[in-house]
């Protein structure tokens, strides 16, 4: 990773980097505030401005003149599956293996119900840094249908797939962005016969996210971060082409039918990733993410990734530099597009940076987080705002009545 | 029911209806194409122009403009129960009893894995005519928690409670309308132990529903529909005031938890009918059905449900006078807001029909369904329609080659 260029080291290196940087008129295409420096991308996206026109053209036209006639003519019908296949490279999946359906919870609770019915050993396994949802959909499974589930501490996930069991694990973190290592662990999980459902929540359309490549079988993730699918968009399942008929989801759905509209009286899954869909997809919120997926079109996914390294490095550096404990890791092929700092008041500086135009987020109980999407981000706006983020440690604006806190949101 | 007005007998007095109908304005809260007839709002409703000045208000400057911080200042955290609270005196439920979240697919199965756990019988029942998805949830369920599934003849429902296990009852069945009796039902449920998962997807908007006076506990229901929500808008969960705490949701996702940003390890079940939450909910799609609530603030539905009634009825003597059978009860008081029709040429009628801008839709194998959304629907369209039906009867124009069938969906 020593061949991306060396951090900027003042203002005017950061501007020259921004004019250099073959991303950086990406930033056009999203609806920012002006004056905004939004490290917050991690947690909810910007809105791309093709986002914004697709749900401009369903609202307006294939809904309200199109009517019914949409789900054949606009080809709603065939959403879940289309835009699924665009997401696909993003993952590195087959277009057939990717279908945008339901929230990240309701689709980990499919996976991992089908998922026990299958590995060696019919037991869950989370990590106890494990993102919260996920650690409760695991809980809450266990509990219907009578399965253990066991709880790992942070980083010993090996241990729990040499039993055979259902791990469920995030690519990256979503507290320190740490990378796990998918290729290692889905070889212990075959050997043991384990099965892995991955979470890749914080890692899609900002880690080169390689699933095929890496043996991964099973997956879901979030689209709003990275992807600026908009606030709650539909999440989506990867099941790998491998996946064995015998792996069903246990909503059994009619838009997971083999043949929804045949109206037969008895559930027959459809093949694929199919088989993972439910109820009636939300059409406006899959329209917002056909168009903010145009954005990566044509995009290699090593250099955005590369270009979130190469910020988030910049701005490691400068909170160093400040005496702020690092919560994430140090080596960018390591770490997902955010980083975790972390500060007694960590609440009232992140409330001081959003006063001057810097949003980023705050996790209890002392937890600051940035994130640094690089298709909106250049280094100046990260040079600012680890100007302002100085000047309010130096300044001890942050400790002011008006930073109190109150309720927070991802 | 026999005190609303005589049906018309010609065109004129058709109008003469529309012109007194005190009802008749809202049709400008829609935003439908010039010169369709569409007799479809049973299945997808129209856009209404609140509907749409929502979705765009969310859009470009809740998301593009607030990003994260809308969460809280838009009060996006709210929205699942305050617009649940919106919908709640359409199904006569309190406001703290709705809750809009996921589909009717995903929520018929979380509250229906949750009233197993609490019937006296851990035995789910389903009409053998009753929504396939609804039948397709219960077979799921019943095969990954092992409980038995018993299909019931239709128009068995009492027999299977007398059992005390879990019933999923449509209050009006999608194909026929024949609308059940609530009250009856719940009273024989609550004497055996049993419990009544009512799908009210056919009836909210169109028939005056009332839950808290007929006892009901636990209902799933549209919002597409009547309800003119959007294309797979997200659905809503009725939880009496009275549900035992113990009946809680299998789908253990963040949005249910007491307190979702506590990032506790451990699930702790939110209160009252937000304990059926589970992802992130969509918030595009919850802003449009926002809107779409706006249409029906001060009306009385049993105005609306008088109105439909009327409509369908002058369709279906219209329909009977020309031969057709008819599947639908003739006692409006016993009936939805649609009228379904047999016909062996079923889908090519339909398909003519379309041609001259009337659409209604088809459900194999040969049933025609008109609903009549007395919203935005008159006297005189009608009127029309039957006249279109009529000389696509008399001419046999729906048995040219073009109208030949291929995919439809609801």
């Amino acid at each position: 990773m020593d061949e991306r260029p060396s951090l900027p080291t003042s203002l005017a290196q950061a501007q020259a980097l921004d004019r250099a940087d073959p991303l950086g008129p990406l930033a056009r295409a999203f609806a920012l505030p002006d004056k905004l420096i939004y490290l917050d991308g991690h947690s909810l996206g910007p809105a791309p401005h093709a986002a914004l026109t697709r749900v401009h053209q369903t609202t307006t036209t294939e809904w309200a003149q199109g009517l019914i006639r949409s789900w054949n003519d606009a080809g709603w019908i065939e959403w879940p599956a289309r835009v699924g296949a665009k997401l696909a490279p993003l993952i590195g999946a087959q277009a057939h293996e990717v279908l945008i359906t339901d929230s990240v919870s309701v689709n980990l609770f499919k996976l991992a119900a089908g998922a026990l019915g299958l590995a060696r050993q019919r037991c869950l396994y989370v990590e106890d840094d494990e993102f919260p949802t996920d650690q409760y959909v695991a809980q809450g499974l266990a509990a219907l249908v009578d399965a253990p589930m066991v709880r790992l501490a942070s980083g010993d996930a090996l241990s729990g797939l040499t039993q055979g069991g259902v791990l469920i694990k995030s690519l990256v973190n979503y507290r320190t962005a740490a990378l796990a290592d998918m290729a290692t662990l889905e070889r212990a999980a075959r050997a043991a016969g384990a099965l892995i459902i991955w979470d890749l929540s914080h890692a899609t359309g900002v880690v080169p996210v390689a699933v095929n490549r890496d043996g991964a079988r099973l997956a879901v993730g979030c689209t709003y971060k990275y992807l600026n699918g908009g606030p709650g968009a539909p999440a989506f399942v990867f099941a790998a082409a491998e996946t064995p008929p015998a792996l069903t989801s246990p909503i059994a759905g009619w838009f997971g039918h083999a043949d929804p509209f045949a109206f037969t009286p008895s559930y027959e899954p459809a093949k694929g990733v199919t088989r993972f869909a439910a109820g009636t997809p939300g059409i406006l919120s899959l329209s917002a993410l056909d168009g903010a997926l145009d954005v990566f079109a044509g995009l290699s996914m090593e250099a955005v990734a590369a270009k979130a390294a190469g910020l988030s490095a910049l701005a490691l550096q400068r909170a160093t530099a400040l005496g702020l404990e690092v919560l994430s890791p140090l080596d960018p092929a390591q770490r997902g597009g955010h980083i975790a700092l972390r500060h007694a008041e960590g609440f009232q500086i992140v409330q001081a940076l959003i006063e001057r135009g810097v949003i980023g987020d705050f996790r209890a109980p002392d937890t600051i987080r940035f994130g640094f999407s690089p298709l909106f981000l250049g280094w100046a706006d990260v040079w600012h705002a680890m100007d302002a983020l100085t000047d309010i440690l130096a300044t001890h604006t942050y400790k002011d009545s008006r930073f109190a806190q109150k309720g927070i949101v991802t």
